[in-house]
């Protein structure tokens, strides 16, 4: 076997609503994946490139005008254009594995559920900036909405999302759950609410057979 | 006749190539709209609220990050949809006139003819976006591309849509005057690159008799 034919590369995001341990479980996969010796780059959405992460500020920022949803949902899917374009296609070209903290059903579940914006125009909007494209694998952390928050809060200041009503985030984790029941292939649901420990070993339980796959 | 049944506020767009003249010609509409009476807001794209003017910031500043075309294409139309549905709908509804320095038709120019993306990915994003609302008159100052650069060079410092080549703006103008012939019930093309008096004559030979109309 030559070393140009290695397993495919993984494109791998980590999904769930506020709080709910994405950014510590990240670190956590990293540590999988290097000690593994796989290559990888690890990202985040909104954002991920300069541009990106500019519109990430203009996205979370709290301002006295109100954000239109049309507008909201556009900005992301710009963002994401440039991200994937620019960042994660390359690097899955080159062979690298990309980690990923949020991706397109963080918009199914906070734009489509959570702002009750159609699902269809999402649909259409993922086909035309995605082409097809969609992650290899899925690990949602769902915890029941009272203690995301919670994690949160503790964490600090608000951010424009965090600063929603307790409805928003209620559909924000049904939209999640709702993705994952409809994208079983690709999606593992990891009970979050449990001590990090134990939501690290279920992680591994995922990731450590994947990892058996590469030379 | 009660004062409610004014005649419908009108939505006036302007549009051309670089350094044709636009906000030269926007100020001189300005004068016969207050000369006679009419209340109007003057706006622009991108741009004309304080979300969009930052969108128009990140798409007009020069980056050393290279600039994905779908997102530059969605980035126009959610700053699009935060200046509609927040200030130019508004407006209107007030019963005020709207004078707006480009709308959508520099998208199908510029992105559209430009950067050869798909007109009907354009189509289908003005529909999500402005379901069915178009301007009631749109000004076109046509020049010849040379004329338009040179009087855009004189006025200084070149963005980054000014710093394209040539052909990229000989693709523009015929874009323009693609859209004035498909679109003849609302376009005026003003040749702009007679002196100013003569295109300040056309321009008033066209809006004089509308608000004649006005009360
Ligand atoms: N299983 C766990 N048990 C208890 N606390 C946890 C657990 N996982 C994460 N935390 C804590 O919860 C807080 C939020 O974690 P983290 O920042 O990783 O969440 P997140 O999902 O990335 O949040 P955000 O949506 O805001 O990006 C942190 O203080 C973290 O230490
Ligand atoms: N008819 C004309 N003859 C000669 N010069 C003109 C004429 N109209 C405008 N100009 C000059 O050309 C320059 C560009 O005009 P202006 O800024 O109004 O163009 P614009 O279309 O708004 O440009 P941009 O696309 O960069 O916004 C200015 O210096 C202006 O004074
Ligand atoms: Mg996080
Ligand atoms: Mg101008």
């Amino acid at each position: 076997m030559s070393l140009e034919t290695k397993t495919k590369p993984l494109f791998i995001t980590i999904e769930g609503g506020e709080g709910v341990g994405k950014t510590t479980n990240v670190e956590y996969i990293k540590q999988l994946l290097n000690a593994s010796g796989t290559e990888f780059i690890h990202t985040r959405e909104p954002g991920g490139t300069p541009l990106a992460e500019e519109l990430r500020e203009l996205l979370l920022s709290k301002r006295g005008e109100q954000v239109d949803e049309m507008a909201e949902l556009l900005l992301v899917f710009a963002a994401r254009s440039q991200h994937l374009n620019t960042k994660i296609l390359p690097a899955l070209s080159r062979g690298e594995w990309v980690l990923c903290d949020r991706f397109t059903d963080a918009t199914y579940a906070y734009q489509g559920c959570g702002r009750n914006m159609s699902t269809a125009l999402i649909e259409q909007l993922e086909q035309t900036v995605q082409q097809g494209v969609q992650p290899d694998l899925t690990l949602l952390l769902d915890v029941p909405v009272e203690i995301g928050m919670e994690r949160a809060r503790q964490r600090g200041e608000l951010d424009r999302f965090e600063s929603e009503q307790l409805a928003f985030f209620h559909r924000v984790r049904e939209g999640y759950l709702r993705r994952a029941a409809d994208n079983p292939q690709r999606f593992a649901v990891i009970d979050a609410s449990q001590p990090l420990a134990d939501v690290q070993a279920q992680i591994a339980g995922v990731i450590l057979p994947m990892l058996a796959n590469t030379p």
